[in-house]
C-alpha cells in the first residue's frame, strides 16, 4: 500500500492510500487505521477537500427525471449545484455525503429533544398491509397519494406515509398495559413515501423523504393535551436551537383526523401555505382554517391579520380515540377496567427542515446552514502551491491542524483542509463562501508575520477577523456541535 | 406539570413528568429539560426500567402475520419474548427501542470502519426506476424477489434490494472525473426490500431489513483488488471488535455478477449456508462454489474439508466493469482519455448481524450481545421496597448513580435503574440476566456494611464480584462504548 503524495503549499504531505485523510496531520501517536481495537475514525481528524465526494459538476439528468410540473427554488438550485443532492426519479433525490452529515446532526438534535420529553425511538416497517389501512378507512381515503403494491402472493400493501395504524396496533397488542405505564411516546425517524401529484422544490416536496413521526398514548384527554403541549414546546426548542424563526399556527386536521392541530411554519416567500398572523397577539392560522375573507383576529379582536407564506416543517395532531378505538388500544384504569387510550401524533419533516433552512438562510449565491447543522464547521485554506511564502504557510497550516486536533476533540471530523493548492486562495475562498462553512480560516500573508495572524471569516455573522493561533483556538473551542 | 413520585427502596424520588428519567438523579446543576439552549438529553442520565418501552407481554399476532413456511429460531424467540422486536407483516418487524439502540451502535461502528478506509456515506432512493433495472437486465433476472409497483402515472418502479444501478448512474453523471479522484468509495446504511419466498428466522431472513452497501470505483483491476482487500480487512476488524468469530469464504457471485466474491459467515447451527472449511490452511468456501462431493482442499491439498453451517452476514464482490460499462461510468486517465471504472460492491446485513450475534452468543434462556452493541451497559437493582435495609440501600443507590453520572460521562444514557421495587431483587435479577445487560449491579445486604460492597455480575464473562464503590467506578470506567 504505497502512500500517495499530496502537496500543501510546497510541503509534501503523506496521505493514507484510498482515504480522505492526511497521516501527516494525525497527532503522531502512531495509531494506524489498521489497528483492530481502536475505531478507525480516531485517526481521521482532517479531511481533504480534493477527496470529498461533493461533485459540483454533475450533469443534469435532463428530461427523463423531470416532470412537466416540476419547479425549482433557491434551495433546490443551490443544493444541486453544490453537490449536496442529485435528482433521481421525480421527487426522489440522492442525498450526497455532506447532506447526510447535516441530516445526521439534525437527527441527533431531534433525538435529544424527543428523548428529553420521554420519547422512545422505534422503527416500523415501510410495508404496511392494506388490511390495516382498510380498518381505518384510509386505504380508500388516501387515493393516489398512497404508493400501493402487491407481494408475490398477491397480498396488498402500501408504503407507509405515516404510521398511526401500525403503532396503534403495536400498542394494542400489549396484553396488559397499566395506567401507571402511560404516557407512552413512541417515535421513529424513517423514510416515508407519498405519491405527490407534483413533486417540486427539491427536498421540500418529494415523493420519498425522511420524517420524524411520534405517537402518544395517554390516560385522558387532559393528559393527552399536556403531552401535546410538551411536544409543541420541544418543537419550539428545536427550532430555537437551530436559529430558525418558526410560527405555530392553527391548522386543519386533514386525513389524519382528530380535533386539534397545529402546523410549525417557517415564513418564506416560496412557502406553499398561506398564513394569517395577528400583529396584536400570538394568534396565527393557516388560511384554510378561517372563514374566507376573514381579516379580524378571532383571539384578540384587536387587529387585522397579516398575510404571510410559510413552509410547513412540523405538524401536531390531538387525535383523541380515533385510532385507539378502531384497533382497541386500551389500558387498565385504577379500577382495573379497560379504557381506550387518548392519542396524539406529531410529525417533523427531517429532509424538509434541511432544505427549508437552506432556503430561508442562504443568499442567491451562497448556502447558509443553521450553525449546528453545517456539514463541516471549519475549512482551512493554505497558500497556493508555488506562491510567495507557500512553504512557510504550509508549515503554519500543519501546526494549526496539529493544535486543533490536540486541543479540540469536539471538532473531530468537523475540519476540512482545502488541499487544492493548484488553485489560488481567492478561488478556493469563493468555494468556501458558496458552500457555507461557518468558519473559514485563510493562511495568507498574515501567517508569515512575526506574530502569525490567521484570517478568519465567520460566515454565520458575516464577520472577518485576524486572530493569533491562541485566539483562533479559543474561538473554535466555543463552537457548538451536536 | 406535577412531578410524579416513584419509590426506590423506601425513598421518594421525584421524577420529571412524562419522562423516563429521575430528576433527583441528575447532577443537581439546576438544568431543566425546558432550557432552550442545552440539549434536553444532557439531563437524562438515568433511565427507569418501569418506563422503558420493552413489553415482554405482547400478544402473538397469530395467523394473520405468520406464513405457513415461517419458522422460528432462538434469536427470533428471545428477541420477541423480550420486547426487542415484534412481528408485523411476514418478514417485517417492528424494531422496538432497545433494538434501535443496538442498531445505532452497530451503525456507528460500521461508519467508523467504512470511513476509516475512505468510505463516504450517502443515501439513495428506495424507489428505483424500472428503466434503470432494465438497462442491467436485472428487472427480469430478479423475478419475484423484486417488489414492484407503479406510480400514479403508471411508471414502473422496484423497491431497491441493492443499488449497483443507482450508484453507477450517479457517478456516471459526473461531467469530468479525473483518475486523481479515484478511488471513490460510496456507501449507505438504509432499509432494503426483498420479497423472500419464505421469510423466516426473525431478522435473519426478512423482507424488509437494513443493509450497509458500499460501492467502489477504481482506475484499474489492480487498484480495485486492493480496494477489495481493504474492505475485507475492515469487515474482519468490525467482527473482531464485536467479538464474533467470522469466516471469510469463497462465494458464488449470484445475480450481482462479477468474477470474485466472498461471504462473511458466522458459524451457527441454524445457518442456511453450508460451508467447507479446511483444517490445514485458511481456505473456506460456500459448498455451492465447489464441485459436488469435493472433499480435498483445492488450496493446500493437504486435508479434507470439514462441513459447517453459517449465517451470511456480509458479502463482497469484485464487479469489474459489469455496471460501469452499461452506465458509462468513466474517468479521464493521465492521457485525458475516458476509461471505464473498475467496480466493487460490499454488503453487510445490519439487522441480520444483530440477530446473528444474539443467535450465536445467547443461551436458550438469556440474551447475550457483543459488549459494544448491548442496548444498555449497566442495570442497577436497588432493594425491594419495604425490605430490611431498603432505606439505606436506596440511599446507597442514589449515591452510586450520582457518582456514575459525575465521573463517567461515557456511560451517559447507558445506565438503567430497575425501579420496580415492588418486586424482589431476585425476580428483577432474573430479568436482567435474561435481557443481558453486560453489567448488573445489585445493591443488596453488602451495601449496608460499614464498607459498602456492591454485587456486580459481569454477564459477558459470567463472573460475579463484590466491589467497593471506588472499585465499581474503576471497573465501569473501563467499559468500552461506541
Amino acid at each position: 500500500m504505497e502512500p500517495l503524495l499530496h502537496q500543501v503549499g510546497q510541503r509534501l504531505i503523506r496521505c493514507a492510500p484510498r482515504t480522505l485523510i492526511c497521516r501527516k496531520y494525525t497527532n503522531g501517536n502512531g495509531h494506524s487505521t489498521d489497528h483492530p481495537s481502536t475505531g478507525a475514525l480516531h485517526t481521521t481528524p482532517i479531511l481533504l477537500v480534493s477527496r470529498l465526494y461533493q461533485p459540483a459538476n454533475l450533469r443534469d439528468v435532463g428530461q427523463e427525471s423531470r416532470q412537466p410540473g416540476e419547479m425549482t427554488c433557491k434551495s433546490q438550485r443551490l443544493m444541486q449545484q453544490s453537490g449536496l443532492i442529485h435528482p433521481s426519479n421525480p421527487g426522489c433525490y440522492y442525498y450526497l455525503p455532506a447532506t447526510v452529515r447535516a441530516m445526521e446532526k439534525l437527527v441527533r438534535l431531534i433525538d435529544q429533544e424527543m428523548q428529553g420529553i420521554g420519547g422512545q425511538k422505534l422503527d416500523m416497517p415501510s410495508l404496511c398491509s392494506a388490511e390495516l389501512w382498510r380498518s381505518s378507512e384510509r386505504w380508500d381515503l388516501m387515493g393516489k397519494e398512497l404508493f400501493r403494491l402487491q407481494d408475490r402472493h398477491g397480498v396488498d400493501y402500501c408504503l407507509g406515509p405515516t404510521h398511526e395504524e401500525a403503532v396503534t396496533t403495536l400498542v394494542a397488542h400489549q396484553a396488559s398495559l397499566s395506567y401507571r405505564q402511560l404516557p407512552i411516546l413512541l417515535y421513529q425517524i424513517t423514510r416515508k413515501f407519498r405519491d405527490e401529484p407534483k413533486p417540486r422544490f427539491g427536498l421540500l416536496r418529494g415523493r420519498e423523504f425522511y420524517m420524524k413521526d411520534m405517537y402518544s398514548f395517554d390516560v385522558s384527554e387532559e393528559a393527552a393535551r399536556r403531552t401535546y403541549e410538551s411536544v409543541c414546546h420541544a418543537y419550539a426548542r428545536l427550532f430555537s436551537r437551530l436559529g430558525l424563526r418558526c410560527l405555530r399556527v392553527q391548522a386543519d386536521t386533514g386525513n389524519i383526523g382528530g380535533t386539534l392541530s397545529h402546523e410549525f411554519q417557517l415564513p418564506a416567500d416560496i412557502g406553499e401555505d398561506r398564513l394569517l398572523v395577528c400583529g396584536g397577539c400570538s394568534f396565527a392560522a393557516n388560511e384554510e382554517t378561517l372563514p374566507s375573507g376573514e381579516t379580524d383576529c378571532p383571539q384578540c379582536h384587536a387587529g387585522p391579520l397579516a398575510e404571510s407564506k410559510g413552509i410547513e416543517v412540523g405538524h401536531t395532531f390531538y387525535l383523541g380515540t380515533k385510532y385507539s378505538r378502531i384497533f382497541n388500544a386500551t389500558f387498565s384504569n385504577p379500577q382495573n377496567r379497560p379504557v381506550v387510550s387518548e392519542m396524539g401524533c406529531f410529525g417533523l419533516g427531517v429532509t424538509r427542515i434541511l432544505a427549508a433552512a437552506v432556503e430561508v438562510m442562504s443568499t442567491e449565491e451562497a448556502i447558509r446552514w443553521p450553525g449546528l447543522l453545517a456539514p463541516y464547521q471549519v475549512c482551512i485554506i493554505p497558500p497556493k502551491r508555488g506562491s510567495k511564502g507557500a512553504e512557510e504557510g504550509g508549515a503554519q497550516t500543519e501546526g494549526l491542524v496539529h493544535t486543533l486536533q490536540g486541543g479540540l476533540p469536539r471538532l473531530r471530523g468537523e475540519v476540512v483542509l482545502d488541499d487544492r493548492t493548484q488553485m489560488t486562495i481567492g478561488r478556493r475562498l469563493k468555494d468556501a463562501v458558496r458552500l457555507g462553512y461557518p468558519y473559514v480560516v485563510v493562511v495568507g500573508q498574515g501567517a508569515l508575520e512575526e506574530t502569525p495572524r490567521f484570517e478568519v471569516i465567520c460566515q454565520q455573522m458575516n464577520e472577518t477577523m485576524f486572530l493569533s493561533k491562541d485566539q483562533l483556538v479559543d474561538l473554535l473551542g466555543r463552537v457548538e456541535t451536536v
